[in-house]
């Protein structure tokens, strides 16, 4: 897919963070139709607010949120709307972040990126310290649930494939391109690969 | 069910906080059989280490976890195991905690007891302040997921049955026998009970 001179892009592997202010959209496009983006949004004014899985499942009583649907923060307020998804709409919200412990577990010595410490670089600049990573909506995650298993396989989403969030509150937004290339997180091909992402 | 002397109780609709220390066990025992406990699980030398279900999950790859499954913090370190279940096994790892927010959102005007408030109220002599509450382990809470919607139903446990989990390391464990009172998470009667623990 072209790229939009308009967009920005997250590098594969890597992270960014970006202001999106109350009544702007953020759009998030899978350019090349197999990355994973982890995505968090923390209120800017109170960034102990932020948007929480747990209680998005809770008020909306699902697992998979979709058109239509409102974020909530971890105050059960709504933080974000999902105006729109050219996905096939399966996005996890069960996962942890990838950490550098997920990578020791997964048998990698040494460093490896991950998107536990993409979130904490990227909120470097916003004077946002964080004591624990919030689970972070996996945006294109395919996860499976069956009967109570689950399993990760790769993405259902297509290239040029777009999710497009208006924010209800000023907030500090996250995207990881997820730097996972062990597991098919990222496609079959186990390869990070750049996502673009639009603000207006 | 007769409550063992040893036994604490916590009565219904509160919080209660214990020290269990590594390789101590705790037994959680739902003394009338249709009350959920919350139950939260703190390092107590760095208290920002927590039991965390997102970790769960994403390690086990399950939502629910059984005997002989360890239980993982947000540094993906084993911290817990479960090492007895008597009841069928049916927890909850996907619902946040009730809050002030919930029951405003079920209708209640004014302060309604909840899960979260439990929590920080028996963290306090602990010196254990929460920026924000982390998602619990739902005990004996029976959540349908089913095509990926959420329903609470009233729970499959019964009356004496019993989780024992062993610690392994020294943890600040808090149980709240959860104050719902309008959806059957504690039954179809709609009425919170004592549940009894014991560290040994």
């Amino acid at each position: 897919m072209e790229v939009d001179p308009a967009d920005l892009v997250v590098p594969g592997g890597r992270g960014s963070a970006v202001v999106v202010e109350c009544g702007q959209v953020i759009d998030i496009v899978n350019t090349f139709g197999s990355q994973v983006v982890d995505f968090w949004a923390f209120c800017r004014e109170t960034p102990a607010e932020f948007l929480s899985m747990p209680h998005c499942r809770s008020v909306l009583e699902k697992l998979h949120f979709t058109r239509g649907d409102a974020l909530y923060s971890n105050r059960r307020r709504k933080i974000l709307e999902i105006v729109e998804d050219t996905s096939p709409g399966v996005h996890d919200s069960l996962l942890a972040a990838c950490d550098v412990e997920r990578y020791r577990l997964l048998g990698v010595h040494g460093y490896h990126a991950n998107c536990a410490d993409n979130l904490r670089e990227a909120l470097g600049p916003f004077g946002i310290a964080l004591d624990s990573v919030p689970a972070p909506w996996n945006i294109f995650e395919n996860v499976s649930v069956e009967g109570g298993r689950l399993e990760i396989r790769p993405p259902l989403s297509r290239a040029g494939d777009r999710v497009r969030l208006r924010a209800l509150d000023d907030l500090v937004v996250v995207l990881s391109a997820c730097p996972m290339d062990i597991v098919p997180t990222n496609g079959a091909d186990c390869t990070p690969r750049d996502v673009a992402y639009r603000v207006q």
